[in-house]
């Protein structure tokens, strides 16, 4: 029953292709669409931003999730968010789904939408159906093409981000398990805090699974994966993840949170986890991962909301850029955060690849050996635990450090 | 029944005088300690960080305002907070004023204490005490010895801040009204973030005023001032701000919620507020102050959690110090906040010295004139405002530009 990680993103399952292009919508020089496609109509699940502001792709794609008809294509572009566009924006979406499912034979309907960029502009339509036309004629189910599928959605990101998994589900038909694939890609570097997953992400699977367990195993866990990431505590007005799941794989369809269902749902954890991971540490200017894990919380959300206080924190962000064992920010962070905690009893861990080291205990900031801690934090990842002494409940969170380079990212240029 | 603003900030009230001295806690070659003390007794008001870690010196003060016993002196020094110092911090603070007490030939019990600076380091008793010996035999009533005090209790703090204002009362004998002075000091540059006050503040009084009322005009105006700004999003565990009145004045002492009361809120609400935008000005690293203002929302405290949404944005942050008019930056902060608008009745402005811009209208970003924008940008203070059109509430913002420096002084120095 294990899952093991395999090669690719978006088209590791079966009967899935993709495309991309340089439509010139606002880069010049690069390519800024993507398309995925299923061979098969497909099962889809969505979650999508908790910001009111909401842009009109999010609106198009949240409809399009709660309707309940199948999926079959994804057309994303990067460069212009299509957010705060008002009725334009929305026409603009029907008039994209239109195109791309005349061109792919398929219903607007089954034709879901991204957009990220700057907040603002109105979309040349005239361009995107240019890219959708020449993408709809390149699409190719080989992995090469979902990575460059992933390379084509990046805004400010520095590495494209895909994984991809397989595992064993009971056949349709006769005795042999047949091997289910779950890949995904996502972006994300900027305006980036947990709230829905502040971000673009695409998953695609060739699991046969009913469109309401589809969704319930990606509501589970999203809150412990994207949701627990942050770069800038701005929660953007795009993000959108989805799921599509095509069946293509044989397997026994799944229709009740069976094993079959709870190994699903351990892939999808496992998938979306990493992209978060991945996220967090290609956060805008970025050079640390930051983990905070909080242990033997009294609750669950006690627990996440004292994880991301911590990596949500400006001055840990920059004590972590400064390679600077100030541990007291720490402490401050998970102060004020909200849950209440006995600070008395509350223990505190900096984790290196060979040390771990107490920075606060019994009420007070320990001695600990500074060179020690000064190594540790020149580590890519820079790992702090807590343990409240309260419970059984724990969660872990991930941002990155703030350096000149978010400033610089995001003071210079209109992103 | 003007409010006039005078020189001075501590000792522009009767019978309060202050000194400062060099006690080598933690800097070396300025001055890092301060005391206030009144001729006679005080009436006391504060307001604490919420912050569930609270420094030593937050619970000592805590304690002694809650016990309504007058107070009549203050010590304060920067370099090290006491926060996280467990019962040998705590210890400190009982040794440190009972040994001010002795000095002074006052009760331990009157004397408050505040410390700012770095996070787990214990406090020096012997060189606090040498200062309390130096510092009590050089107070003084100048307005120059209040201006000393308040440049003492900088720690990364640019600027020092003091400001007085007087109004008039009526007397408590005769028919001719009498001067009543109100002054304060305030410091705070980094882990500044509205939910109590995020610095050390010491206002200083002669009106006469029973403690009730005293307390309830700093509860009153402590919201919409020194709550309403926010440097980085890092709520300290220091965070003190208290008013002593000594009476001094002569006027009818404030035993109602009357015009003089009202009168006196007012003169509390202009020194606070005056003194929460000097410190949001002097934001850590700040080159330009930001200013959010909502008008015509449903409820004050939904006003509030927008504006406050805005002028923490890393992002707007970064924009404002990139002098870039990317404010759909302003309506992902606006929409991420909590409260619900409608973003199709939403209006957003920028306004400089000369014009006035919108951003954003009936949905959509506007057209407006990128010079005129960039201009309005590049003035010292950086002022936004939103209308929703919903009801009749309004609340005011203040923050700072996110920079290189505020990075460097983070990331470089254990501050």
């Amino acid at each position: 029953m294990a899952i093991r990680k395999i090669p690719g993103g978006v088209t590791a399952a079966k009967g899935f292709s993709a495309s991309c292009c340089a439509a010139g919508i606002k880069y010049q020089g690069r390519k800024d669409m993507a398309m995925l496609c299923s061979s098969v109509p497909c099962t889809v699940a969505g979650t999508f931003t908790s910001n009111l502001v909401k842009a009109a792709p999010v609106i198009w794609d949240q409809e399009a999730v709660h309707s309940g008809s199948p999926a079959q294509a994804v057309v994303v572009n990067a460069g212009i968010a299509n957010a705060a566009t008002g009725k334009t924006g929305m026409d603009l979406c029907r008039a994209t789904a239109e195109y791309t499912g005349q061109t792919l034979g398929i219903a607007p309907e089954a034709v879901l939408l991204g957009s990220t960029g700057v907040i603002g502009p109105q979309l040349p339509l005239e361009k995107l159906c240019t890219g959708i036309s020449v993408m709809a004629g390149t699409l190719s189910d080989s992995l090469q093409a979902g990575t460059e599928a992933s390379k084509a959605i990046m805004t400010t990101d520095t590495v494209h981000k895909e994984y991809a998994v397989s595992f064993e589900l009971p056949p349709a038909d006769g005795s042999v398990p047949v091997t289910v694939h779950l890949g995904g890609m996502s972006k994300g570097s900027g305006m980036i805090h947990p709230n829905m997953c502040t971000m673009l992400g695409y998953l695609t699977t060739d699991c046969a699974i009913s469109p309401a367990l589809l969704q319930k195993a990606l509501s589970d866990v999203v809150p412990d994966t994207f949701n627990m990431i942050s770069v800038d505590g701005d929660t953007s007005t795009n993000d959108t993840l989805l799921v599509l799941a095509n069946g293509l794989a044989g397997n026994r369809p799944i229709t009740a949170e069976d094993d079959s269902w709870l190994l699903f749902r351990e892939a999808l954890f496992s998938i979306c986890r990493d992209l978060a991971v991945l996220m967090a540490s290609d956060g805008e200017g970025a050079t640390h991962l930051m983990e905070m894990r909080v242990c033997h919380a009294d609750t669950k959300e006690n627990a996440r909301i004292l994880a991301r206080s911590v990596v949500s924190s400006s001055l840990v962000k920059a004590m972590v850029f400064g390679r600077d064992a100030n541990c007291g920010r720490i402490l401050c962070a998970l102060g004020y955060a909200g849950p209440v905690f006995d600070p008395a009893r509350l223990e505190l861990f900096l984790t290196g690849e060979k040390d771990t080291l107490c920075f606060f205990r019994d009420g007070c900031v320990q001695d600990f050996d500074e060179e020690a801690a000064a190594a540790i934090l020149a580590e890519k990842a820079v790992r702090f635990s807590c343990d409240l002494h309260m419970g059984d409940q724990e969660a872990t969170a991930w941002g990155c450090d703030l350096t000149y380079d978010y400033v610089k990212i995001n003071g210079d240029y209109r992103s």
